[in-house]
């Protein structure tokens, strides 16, 4: 038996936010004083180093589940399945439906129920619930999917990863250009098909990191209110990826039996280009070898960090060709990975 | 190969929050006009229907992963393993942690992240991720636990369900007398020994059930704020637990092979008296039979409704011999089983 991803569906809102956007915003820095450079200084940088161009936001009247559901509706057809028959539906998030300028996150019901519920599904069997594991959410997903199915407690798994950052952004923080909206979703099924899953790697490093990406103030010291908003000690997640994410991949590949020279694409959590590349580069490193050119289709560049569902909705562009000079082909070995909030790692061996 | 729990604990806050201290709220209907009748009479007609009389509310310098972190220390230590063998550690919540008197629930990173931040756990393959599943959330990480350990991917897990309700509720909803604060703890490992988990049975009801429990203004219509609390529709829940958990526990059993006359315990979401008992009389109904006398422990006279750490907080008191005229005794057969949000039903027959 092999586990297989045979649908791929996903959300990306409408609403572009383009860097000019950002340059009537006041950036402060974490001790709430004010940047020594103009803003078109601070974006071109922020620019170089992370790709980013755009980003998308949701429509005010939409929330998390609301994407969560358009991304899985597609995925399902693109399956070709009843949603009926689904035995689990997991939706990886970290703040749930956070509504236009609201300040709560709302998670009762799960966002997994809530997307059954707008799927319609009527069979009680098929089982909703919610992940918490940062940015590699919607990995960790697939790989609890995997295990149900190896324990033989699931056939087919709707897996999403679903995340609407604008709604939890410090207007003053620089870092909130980096945050972005979006939802991306699979089907995964058991399958007598050659291929699939074929080795997965996950780690959580929390003794000194697990406060690397976190919940805190504005930056401008003027808000007295308590809301917090998503934060992040940027310089060190940086170095921590660099440090973990290749040997993580490494030992994912291993585990696979797949060598290094069959890999055909790397689809990593589009977090930031700079890192992403120095995160390739010293994977292939690792092996002796230089990281093959087209080797890390982006698609940070219009589309930002949207947390869990920048794996899965880049999947879906590459496998449905919509990402230029990308393509894959049933047989080609491919690997996920991410890294965020936890500090969480994972990387998935997947063979289409 | 079995499953058991090797390891139990849980945090029960000191602070007693007894049914007097309501009688000078202002309670309101939904439509937030008035009741017709004196608190008084409120109160006494809610501990006749819940068994409430006194509920437990965490000391304002703490949070949800702090209470979490207390019962999974005294988890593992019950079960005398070294916390860096864990393989897991998975919390279910719904709420996260949200600060005294603050409005935001706080998810990044995740609460099992600062529980492996708390054990000072420095072993990266313990993985560390959250599970929304309304209350039976525990139940529900117990099966997650149980399924990476049958797909051969963990030995060693540590499930906690911890809430702490107390932040989440309308001083001028009735129903905020139901609500609680704990945390309880498992620790679950694979064994020759015999017994452990038998059989389960896990469902989600959303199509017309998913807001049942959901999350809503205050009654107080003067409040103008966004701010939302934790609210149900009490009659809805018990005629859908009445029709439906009953049925989900005969399943669960017969999957077991277990005789109804081996059960000798049943510990069940501490949610309401009345319904728990409703529940526990339709089941034997399904066999033919009446209830057994105190098969059926409680702790909600004294805890309340503490979400999902009613279940593993009540193993422990038992397990333990701190509930009056209950025990357990190594061989015996229980049922554990919970309903709630989603709305989520699920049960574990379970051999000691």
């Amino acid at each position: 038996m092999n586990i297989k991803i045979t649908g791929v569906g996903s959300f990306i809102p409408e609403k572009i936010e383009r860097n000019s956007d950002f340059e009537e915003h006041r950036f402060l820095n974490e001790d709430g004083t004010a940047f020594n450079q103009p803003n078109a200084v601070i974006i071109e940088k922020f620019e170089a180093i992370t790709g980013i161009r755009e980003r998308r936001y949701l429509q005010e009247e939409l929330t998390n589940s609301d994407i969560a559901y358009f991304a899985s509706e597609r995925a399902i057809e693109d399956a070709g399945i009843d949603a009926e028959e689904l035995d689990y539906i997991i939706v990886a998030h970290n703040y749930g439906d956070v509504r236009h300028e609201g300040m709560q996150s709302d998670t009762v019901p799960s966002i997994a129920s809530r997307v059954k519920q707008k799927l319609k599904i009527k069979n009680p069997h098929c089982v909703a619930f919610d992940v918490l594991f940062g940015c590699p959410g919607w990995i960790q997903a697939v790989i609890q999917a995997h295990a149900f199915m190896k324990a033989g407690m699931a056939k087919k798994c709707l897996v999403v990863g679903s995340e609407t950052l604008s709604r939890v952004i410090d207007p003053h923080d620089r870092d909130s250009m980096i945050y972005s909206d979006g939802a991306g979703a699979t089907v995964l099924e058991t399958t007598e098909d050659e291929g699939g899953i074929l080795a997965f790697e996950a780690a959580t490093f929390a003794l000194e990191e697990a406060n690397f990406i976190y919940f805190g103030p504005s930056y401008n010291k003027d808000h007295t209110d308590e809301r917090r908003y998503i934060k992040m000690h940027g310089r060190k997640i940086y170095e921590f990826a660099l440090n973990q994410v290749p040997q993580a991949m490494k030992a994912c590949l291993e585990k696979s039996g797949v060598p290094i020279t069959e890999v055909k694409k790397i689809l990593i959590h589009q977090a930031n280009e700079k890192m992403d590349e120095a995160i390739i580069n010293r994977f292939y490193r690792l092996f002796g070898r230089p990281a093959p050119q087209h080797i890390m289709p982006m698609s940070i560049h219009e589309l930002g960090n949207s947390s869990v569902a920048t794996v899965p909705t880049l999947l879906d562009l590459v496998l449905k060709g919509k990402l230029e000079g990308q393509k894959l082909e049933k047989g080609d070995t491919i690997i996920l990975a991410s890294v965020g909030a936890g500090m969480n790692i994972n990387a998935i061996v997947y063979k289409l």
